[in-house]
This record gives structure tokens, C-alpha cells and sequence, in this order.
């Protein structure tokens, strides 16, 4: 079966994965000589930087989602098609989906990264991750049934591992899910299970590298764990998680935490596609680009964001995997499909580092900007307004800014339904938004 | 095993519900000299007025839930439990719930209704209800995932069956459904779904009964019909479904549709417990009671809301399963029992008719209060207001009243991430909110 797409006298462009770089090249492609088809399972844009909050139930999940369709409903050449994308088939210009198959003149892989657990099986069967909206709504629905559950025990060992949780990785998203967890603990659940003694109750940041934020300053790093102490978070730094059974999670240096609730932040890999030659993948299971983020070997093959690894000189320099980095990949790439057209000439990608930043609490957040550095509330409003500006959509951030300025006056995030269950569902049958019903 | 509560000198009043009836019960019962357990299979009270907005796209799912323990995070006497109830047992006064059996001096049956298919089984199997946040969001998910597939056929009975939707039922909830269906149709999925044809998407409102909204005066009824007519809705009146295979919608007077999405709104029944012996149970599947809203015979047990009907003076009286009347019985009820701690004398429950309304679209609503009736703009915006004002919690509002506000001047309607395939799930292992894994 064919993927039905009207005919075109310009040449098509197929995306593979709607993230911060697939979208940001169909955006520049919008109303250009190109027919762009773009193929991703959701039929909606995640801002990833932003599912914590949903996942500790500051903002709703439709804030920092937005449907393909709704971006691009002015754009007569690009054609969303909601779909699993099965293998590509560079030597007929071909990708097999779950909906049909479809040609292309140029494909452009841009799958993104999911979650590493490093072969351990048993840390990935029952630890959460937190990549996709669908895992932040489960994240929050299991830490508020988990708090049901020990409102009905008594004092006790079991009652304390529902309320323990250990979050695994010192990254940005490790650190605001464990500030964001520390202030619902001191702000919100004492009020609301009053039964409860909250005094009990441990958040854990391990981290197995010796700082936090490793790829910030060291300034940062030592900031961010002061401010996550002052929060009443228990930091451990080189401390690598070697088990997880559901419930104790044991580390290499001996530690021993009992929990219900254990959230892996610690890991990306790439996630490619089937049909990409073997020889092609690197380090961190990512695609081999060159300078032009072309897939050497495979005509009119290109890789960005995060599954792509640029190797130039001889040597592998990828880029980070993070937001900016996919962000600068999809326009490059756009404007280099625009000047082909023109028979205009081609620069070399050149990778801009913006800087990094993360938000641990209230007032809190830290800022490397090159060689301006700083931290506080000042770095927090900077946080905040750079994270509003990315959102898309004028509605998402309207409705954002409106639910920050709520929690910030009211020291409340009311977000607390528990619209669908914890539950671990085996693979093959998840019933998430990855599933097309035939 | 036993539900722990503290231990308390004052009577327990048990309250199994927390729709309108119920959370007014508890409310008006905050910090008095009662203890109150309120149970709930949810962990949130549900705004169904508007659940026809999530389903639409109009509204996120958390503006119209609060989580009990929100509500009640400054009431020490209120203890929330979400379990499911199993059994009351009235003769030794206890409730038994999926968590563990508990005690009572005073028990309140607030249960609510659920959907009546009126035991067309093969219409409950491939109908979809409106009742819950859960079923709201799973009908979202349908209309989006049969446009998806929709883009991907030729033109033909296939690709219009899958974007046909038929609404059973002319009441409130039918005629809003269908309502914001229409302008969805009008002003969002054209711009989205560019490649399909909406002039052959039907939106049909079918009902049984010889005119729309069928409690509301005639003018009402009138106007209401003249308005979705206007907006492009197919109605039929005197029509009453026979059956519906998941393709064909077939009714009583030959008329037969194909479609994929057929939503029931055409009836509800009481939602009774168990234990509630056979002969006190009514027409509609509702509890009898007495004009205090005690179940005759059973001491100390209470009944409110849509499960109540009232019996006086030798026949059935019953109020409208509204939430108004759910409202004033809980109420009367607190009242009661606080008049009962006091030894003050009881006056019987009598029941004010608010009026009632009803939106068809932008600008277009009808109002009857008593003999005040009015159509257009203005019942609009009183509509809305009446609305807003009810909506619990005041974040709510403000985040409902942004949306509101946004949709209005942006013609947009943009919430449309489907978070969950629409998927018919046996009901032994409906992994929605009524199950608390154990």
C-alpha cells in the first residue's frame, strides 16, 4: 500500500520524527519549493525540556503539546502523516510506515534519542523514564497512588517506600524533577495528606559521575547542589545504580534504597531506523553524518538532532544531544535544501553552543552563558522567559505563563488527577499514543 | 483489613461519591463536628457540564477536575479515600471498598449516574459514552485517529463513514456535542486536514423524542434546532436507534448512517451499590427516599444526587438528575445533620428549579429561568458566566476563562493531541482510573 500524497511538480522532502529539529526544518520549508511529507507516531510536538513539570503536576500535558496540524494549517506544501516509520530503504528512495509505503527525493532521519538503561534489563522493566508525555502523566499518576496507597498503612517500612523516590542522573533532567518533587514535599503534600508524616519522606538525586550538571560549570554544579540541599534533597554523587528490582535499588558503592518509585533520568541513546547500514552507526547508537549532516554512502540521506553524530576530519565530534543543537541542525538543513534549489553554494554546518541552563525550585536556577555565568532568581527569570519563548504556540505560552504565575503566588500545583493508572503493560501490547489501531 | 482513620469523638458521616452531591455534602461539612470520609474511585471530582469541551478540544483535562485533597488541604475533619466501594452492609454499619471495610454512623449513598444503553448490548459495545475525564479524552483521541485515517484514502464510502459522526440523544450534553462538533468542522479541521473535503463530513444530532432538549420550554427547543441547522447539523427528530454494529447506524425509521464515531448521550440510569435490598430500588434504577433523603428502612443511610428518587406521600416524586438538584440535596443534607448535632428540628427537602440552559455555539445559547426565557448572545455569555462560576477551584476558572477567551478570538481550537488511542478495552481490564492496582 502507498501513502496517498497529492502529486507535485517540486521535489519531496520526507522528515522521519517531528522533534526540535524535524519541526524546525519543515517550518523553514513551509510555503517553499518543496513538497515536505512529515512522518511521526504522535500527532503532536513534545516540548521535552518542559514534562517534568507535567510529571510533578505544574502544567497540563496539552501546554507543552502541539499538533502538527495545528502548526502547520497554512502550509499548502507540507503533509503530516501520523505513523510508525518501519525501515527506509535508501536504494530505491523508499520508507516503509505502519500506514504504507512512500518515496522520497530526499529523506531526513531526525528519530531522536530514547532512554538508555545500559542493558540492565531489570532497572528497565521497573524504573520510569520520562521521554514522552504519555511517561510524564504515568510518572505523576504513580507518585500520587503511591501516596494513597501509604495513607491506608501504618507507620512502617512499606509506608516509607511509597514515599521515597530516588531519581537516577545529575542531568537537567534529573535536577528539576528532584527540585520540583522537593517542593511539592515542603508546599503542597502536607497540606493535602494531612495523615501523613512527610518528615519520612526522601527525595534522592544519585548521581554516578562526580558532579552534577557535568556539562555546566563547576560553578553551576556546586550551586545546584546546594540549592537541591537546601530543597531537603539527599544528593550522592559517584553512585551508579546496578539494580532496581521494583523494590530496593542498589549501588556500586553499597547503598541500599528502599522504593516504590524510582525515575532514570541517567541515559540517552539514539534512535535510529531500521535500514541504515550497520557500518554507519556509532558511538551512543547514533547515525554517522558528515560536515553537510549528509549520511555518507546513502544518496540524498540525511540525519539531525540527536541520532546524528557529526564525523569530519576523520575523527567523531558530534554534537550535544540537547534542543538547541537539533534546533540549529533542522534550519541549517533547510537552508541548505533551499540554496540546492538555487544551485547556490553550500557552507559547512557550524554548531553554535547557546549556553545551558536548569531550574532546581522557586527562585532558583542556574545559568552558563559562555563566560557569563550566574545563578539565583535573576537566573531563574532568564529560565523561564527563554523557556517561554521556545514553547510553540502563542496559546501554549499564554496558558504557561499563566500557570507559573498561579504556582508562584499561591505556592500550589493543583494538577493532581490521576487520570490513568501506574501500570506496567508489556511491550507488545502499550497501549500509548505509539499504537496506530489499524 | 480495616481503612485506617484517626481516631475521632465525633460521628462519622461516610460518603460514597464526590460528584456535585456529594463534595457539597462535604464541603458544607468542613471543620463541624463530624468526621467525614469521603470515598471515590477517582481521586478528583469531575465538572461534567463541560466534558463535551475535552472531548472537542476546547479544554485540557485538568481545568475541569480538582483533586479532593486540593479541595479539602485545610479541612482536618474530611479524610479522602479513592477505593472503590464493593458493598454497603447496613445492618452491621459498614461500607466494604476495594481498600478495606470501614464503619459508620452515618452512610450517604452519592453514586451518581452512569449511562443507559437501555440493554442494546451491541450499541454499549461499539457506542462511545461521555460520562468521565477518561471517556472524554478517549473520544477526542477517536475523531482525530479517523481523520488520520481518513487523509490516507481516496475518496469513497470508506473515507466518509470515518468522518461522519453521529450524536444520539437531544439533550444538554447531545446538542453541545454536536454543537462544537459542527464548528470544528467549520472553522478548525478545515485549515488542518487540508486535503480532505469537508462537505462530506455529516454531523448528525438524532433523537427519539419529538423535539430537542426536550425539558426546556418550546421555544427553547425551536431555536436550539434552528441554530445547529444553521451551523450545518443534520437533525432528526422522532428517531430512535435500533442498532449500531460499529459501521451501520441503523433507527426505527429506516434511516440508516454509516460511521464510524457514534457518541450515545441518549440516557443514564442510577448507579446503585450492592447491599441495597432489591425493593427500595425505583424506576431508572434509583434508590427510593424518604422527603429527608433517608432510604426508608435502613437507619442512618442517606441517598443524593442522580441515584436518589424521591417517594412522598404515597408515590414517586423524584427530582431531575441535574447537577443543581445534587447540589441542593447535598446541602439540605449537611444542614440536616448539623441540625441533628444541635437537636434542632428538621425541616423536609424542597427543591428549587434553577432554570436551565443550554450552548450551541459561539454567540448561540438558549436560557429558561421560570417564565425568563432568552436565546442568542446574551444567554451566551450568561452561559458562560454560570459556568465559570460554578467550576471548582479558582485556578480553574482563570485557566478555563483564558481558553475560553483564546478560542473565541482565535476561532482555534487547538488541543488536539491524541495522548490515547481510542482503543475498546474488555471491561475486566479497563485500565482507566476506576482500578487502583493493588
Amino acid at each position: 500500500m502507498k501513502i496517498r500524497i497529492p502529486e507535485s511538480a517540486d521535489p519531496r522532502v520526507v522528515i522521519i520524527g517531528g522533534g526540535f529539529g524535524g519541526l524546525n526544518l519543515a517550518k523553514k520549508l513551509r510555503n517553499k519549493p518543496y513538497q515536505v511529507v512529515l512522518i511521526d507516531k504522535h500527532n503532536y510536538h513534545t516540548f521535552q525540556p518542559l514534562l517534568y513539570q507535567v510529571a510533578t503536576g505544574g502544567l497540563e500535558p496539552d501546554s507543552i503539546g502541539t499538533a502538527y496540524r495545528n502548526i502547520f494549517e497554512k502550509s499548502s506544501n507540507i503533509f503530516f502523516r501520523m505513523a510508525e516509520t518501519l525501515e527506509i530503504d535508501p536504494k530505491h528512495k523508499k520508507v516503509h510506515t505502519s500506514i504504507g509505503t512512500i518515496g522520497y527525493d530526499f529523506l531526513v532521519i531526525a528519530t531522536g534519542a530514547k532512554t538508555n538503561f545500559f542493558g540492565m534489563e531489570e532497572v528497565e522493566q521497573n524504573a520510569m523514564a520520562m521521554k514522552s508525555l504519555p511517561q510524564a502523566l504515568d510518572l505523576r499518576s504513580l507518585f500520587l497512588q503511591n501516596l494513597e496507597k501509604a495513607v491506608n498503612l501504618e507507620y512502617g517500612d512499606e509506608q516509607e517506600s511509597l514515599m521515597d523516590i530516588v531519581v537516577v542522573g545529575g542531568g537537567p533532567t534529573g535536577v528539576e524533577t528532584a527540585g520540583a518533587l522537593a517542593e511539592l514535599k515542603r508546599h503542597v503534600f502536607p497540606d493535602e495528606f494531612g495523615e501523613l508524616d512527610f518528615k519520612i519522606m526522601d527525595i534522592h538525586l544519585v548521581e554516578a559521575g562526580p558532579r552534577l550538571l557535568g556539562t555546566m560549570s563547576e560553578k553551576a554544579s556546586e550551586k545546584t547542589k546546594k540549592y537541591l540541599e537546601e530543597l531537603g534533597v539527599m544528593v550522592s554523587l559517584n553512585t551508579g545504580l546496578t539494580s532496581y528490582d521494583g523494590k530496593v535499588a542498589k549501588f556500586n558503592n553499597g547503598l541500599e534504597i528502599p522504593t516504590k518509585s524510582l525515575i532514570w533520568t541517567a541515559g540517552v541513546k539514539g534512535n535510529p531506523i531500521q535500514g541504515v547500514p550497520p557500518e554507519l552507526m556509532v558511538r551512543g547508537n547514533r547515525i554517522k553524518v558528515d560536515e553537510f549532516l549528509r549520511v555518507p554512502g546513502l544518496d540524498d540521506v540525511f540525519a539531525i538532532g540527536d541520532v546524528a553524530a557529526m564525523h569530519c576530519k576523520g575523527k567523531l565530534d558530534p554534537q550535544p544531544m540537547v534542543a538547541p543543537a537539533a534546533i540549529q541542525h533542522g534550519q541549517y538543513l533547510a537552508d541548505m535544501l533551499l540554496r540546492i534549489r538555487k544551485n547556490k553554494p553550500i557552507g559547512i554546518f557550524q554548531y553554535q553552543d547557546k549556553g545551558s541552563m536548569a531550574t532546581i525550585g522557586r527562585n532558583k536556577a542556574v545559568v552558563d552563558l559562555g563566560k557569563l555565568r550566574f545563578q539565583g532568581v535573576f537566573a531563574w527569570f532568564v529560565w523561564m522567559f527563554v523557556h517561554l519563548m521556545y514553547l510553540v504556540g502563542f496559546r501554549n505560552r499564554l496558558v504557561v505563563f499563566v500557570n507559573w504565575a498561579w504556582n508562584y503566588l499561591s505556592y500550589d500545583k493543583g494538577l493532581q488527577l490521576i487520570i490513568r493508572p501506574f501500570m506496567k503493560i508489556p511491550k507488545d501490547k502499550a497501549p500509548l499514543a505509539q499504537e496506530i489501531p489499524a
